[in-house]
């Protein structure tokens, strides 16, 4: 094998691994937005047949070789190849050392334990997921090891969603947001709350889709390549740089919500558009890390989507979309609405500020189940404790507790951090933005064009070819620091609340 | 290996072509329905890469050793995996002549040729479109030595669409149409034109989706298994049985021509919703041929839709989906009105007594540029020249003709003769149909079933395990004539005409 031929084998194989994403990508984004109700099994056919040549293509003895081939020549290689071969090779050990019976064993587990959680969910019943929840937990701290036998169980499961994250990291990070949001959200619910009947009325989904198509404009999102649909829960999805599609859910009495998933999946979008086209077909042109991710979506969500200027800026649009309805809407009475603090049970719906309290809950969890420090069957007694103990609520049965959400059900743990995390690098970007460029000049004119810009360049651009720690520092020219988020929310909710 | 090992050999590699299948099935979808504008190049991509492996499945020696294996224990099967063996083997023969790298190719270049039509089409701009037009002629021309080397090349790809059609039977067809045709028409427009304004108005895009929701109820159309989107052209597309789409497009100032629409495509979509679930995930999964496929769309259009019992239940529910426009109109009169005959340029919105002259067209078109005897350049000009020939229309600019299809674009030539096919099948079922059932005093009270259920028993059911032929055959007790047709087209126009 000469270089010029292994160098055109990885340009292949990333290609086909590509065109399985490609198709897997567009069947879901199918399923939940346009295909007919009683289509899941077909699909289900399908999707597993090409789940299962997708996971071929890495599991081969060629690959092996392909990838020792080049890493012996690691210094012929420019960067981005470098990199692709290392995250290539990164997948293919990992793979390797799953044994086939095992993965087919816990993909069996996972598609069982969806509809056992969902059903449990429905009846509230918290006993009929345990076992299902059990064997989950009993795979991830084996899988841990796979993943990276040197690192801490729930160490190398974080390092899943974002490379480089660990238990240190977190802890002290949740230690600083929890020592200054506590008190701070104390003084919240003592000060007098805001009215939210200045948002309410009636809003037909045909005038919400024009006020998506007007949010979408603002965002600076090219609908030449990228759409919007509607679907259950929003989302975000790709296929490659010029191929994003957002979706949305609407409800014809609150036009916020679908406004705030409108603004948060663009900030997923735009960040998947704004990926460099050299990247494409390539292991690395994706957004690099869940993280990364939530900081783009979150910011636009918060940061820009629920300030003064942006709100300034929207109200008039707003005004025209629905006509009669906002007409006696002031954007201070708009954005004290919008920024209501309260504290609450539903993760989902959480405000900005409360947010990641429901955040470390899970956290808190997820930490003794892979440590074996704790049993399944005393999460929801530990669950409530700590609602109790972070937002001040009483938690009234499992449905609206440990049994809301989907993630550990479909074998995710590790993942919730991202989303605290998300805000708090936003949070950091944002400090780093406002020496660069007038965000918030731009922002009250509803142009976004400056921090698109920068966003693009600091962030968007780089793709997966960085890790997010190297995006981050890169952005904001030095590392991660909590302190810009907590500064962040103490004046944003100071202010508000007029403490 | 025992057969045991080959027949299960047999299920999984049809499933793996079913998942290939699917995906790029749900792929084109969404580039003509739900996908940004600008995204033809990366599913290009990925559909050429799904292409590929698709054609590597049954390119392998060892597929080849596996057919054998069955075809030489024949005896053995049952009637449905023989005909499986059958089919696959055809297949296998073809492909193994068609060089992996030029299958890919033309996939790739396909799926930008549509992007590349769609624009050419908007802009007027023939030009832009000829090259890849092209390209598509050199590959049917090749393609057709590789399917049929034996045959002469037209005779090759028309026996794609309707196995064992060839230009000396549609030769044949045509001259007789034309011969019965021609006066007939003569005579039609020497009669009084019926009144097109009883149907004129504005009809909104949201009223005109609730009656394709009543026109997919009249028809019997489950929608927990078939849905409706929205395209440039309408089509039909499916999974399997369970997953059926179809697409309409809406004009704000012609409601008939997405209810015609609709009627059409749903035809094809109650045949692909009728298969035989023991055929899913086989390669006898869909309908048999074009030609068979257009009989049940044109069936459903022409022969039910555009009957005078049909329309007659259909009118209250068409006056209450726009309240206060066709308030006065009557049974007779909307009868009279969708029949109307027009000599004109649209194809797909060409009334029933001058459409097969519409194929004509295309077919000599075909004929020529396949054998070789015609320049793509020379399209338009040849074009007009036999629009003013056959139908005595002048034809103003390419989008309203040579552009209007987008079958070229898709590398369908030899599909165009399936339309004209199809329609006189259907006028043959109906004869066969009238002997079995009261088939006009159902569809007077809106009620299909009768017809659907004759139709799914006599046809749809047997999806592609008998031939078109056999189909045909089977249905009516008597081979294919298009006498039917004609007496069918005769009696009713000289009625409506008063001839």
């Amino acid at each position: 094998m000469d270089i010029c031929t292994a160098l055109e084998q990885l340009r292949a194989l990333q290609q086909r691994q590509y065109a399985y994403y490609h198709a897997m990508t567009i069947l879901e984004l199918d399923g939940a937005t346009a295909a007919p109700r009683d289509t899941a099994r077909g699909r289900g056919v399908a999707m597993g047949i090409l789940a299962g040549e997708k996971h071929k293509l890495l599991s081969g003895e060629e690959v092996g070789k392909l990838l020792s081939f080049l890493k012996e020549r690691k210094e012929e290689l420019d960067f981005l190849t470098r990199r692709q071969v290392e995250e290539l090779d990164r997948s293919y050990v990992q793979l390797s050392r799953i044994p086939a019976e095992e993965y087919m064993d816990y993909s069996r587990l996972l598609s069982e334990a969806s509809e056992e959680w969902r059903r449990a969910k429905e009846e509230n019943d918290f006993p009929a997921f345990r076992p299902a929840l059990e064997q989950i937990v009993a795979y991830n701290r084996k899988f841990a090891r796979y993943y990276d036998p040197d690192k801490r169980p729930y160490d190398a499961l974080l390092g899943e969603y974002e490379r480089g994250m660990t238990m240190d990291i977190l802890d002290g990070f949740f230690a600083t947001l929890r020592a200054g949001l506590v008190p701070l959200l104390r003084k919240v619910a003592a000060a007098p709350a805001p009215d939210m009947g200045c948002t309410a009325g009636h809003f037909p989904v045909e005038e919400q889709r024009r006020l998506s198509d007007e949010l979408m404009a603002v965002l600076g999102l090219d609908r030449a390549h990228c759409a919007i649909a509607e679907s259950e829960h929003p989302f975000t999805t790709n296929a490659n740089n010029k191929d994003v599609r957002i979706t949305t859910h609407y409800y014809e009495e609150d036009f916020l919500s679908s406004m705030y998933s409108v603004i948060h999946e663009g900030g997923h979008a735009l960040y998947e558009l704004g990926v460099a086209d050299e990247l494409q077909y390539t292991c690395l042109a994706g957004g690099v890390s869940m993280g990364i991710h939530e900081s783009q979506s979150r910011f636009y969500e918060n940061i820009i989507g629920r300030s003064k200027p942006f709100l300034t800026a929207l109200l008039p649009r707003l005004q025209a979309c629905f006509p009669g309805r906002l007409s006696g809407l002031g954007a201070e009475e708009l954005y004290r609405a919008v920024n209501r603090v309260e504290p609450s049970l539903i993760r989902t719906e959480a405000d900005e500020l409360t947010y990641s309290l429901h955040v470390m809950v899970r956290y808190e969890l997820e930490k003794k189940l892979i440590a074996g420090e704790m049993e399944v069957g005393d999460v929801p007694e530990a669950w409530n404790a700590l609602y109790r103990e972070y937002l001040g609520v009483e938690v009234p049965d499992d449905r609206q507790g440990c049994l809301q959400d989907s993630h550990w059900s479909g074998g995710s743990f590790g993942y919730f951090p991202s989303y605290a995390l998300g805000s708090a690098y936003g949070a950091q970007m944002l400090d780093a933005m406002e020496k660069d460029v007038d965000v918030w000049g731009g922002v009250g004119r509803g142009d976004l064009s400056q921090v698109n810009a920068w966003l693009r360049e600091k962030i968007h651009r780089h793709g997966s070819s960085l890790t997010p720690a190297q995006v981050l520092e890169n952005a904001c020219g030095a590392p991660f620091d909590p302190k810009y988020y907590l500064d962040y929310l103490t004046k944003k909710y100071s202010d508000l609340y007029r403490l």
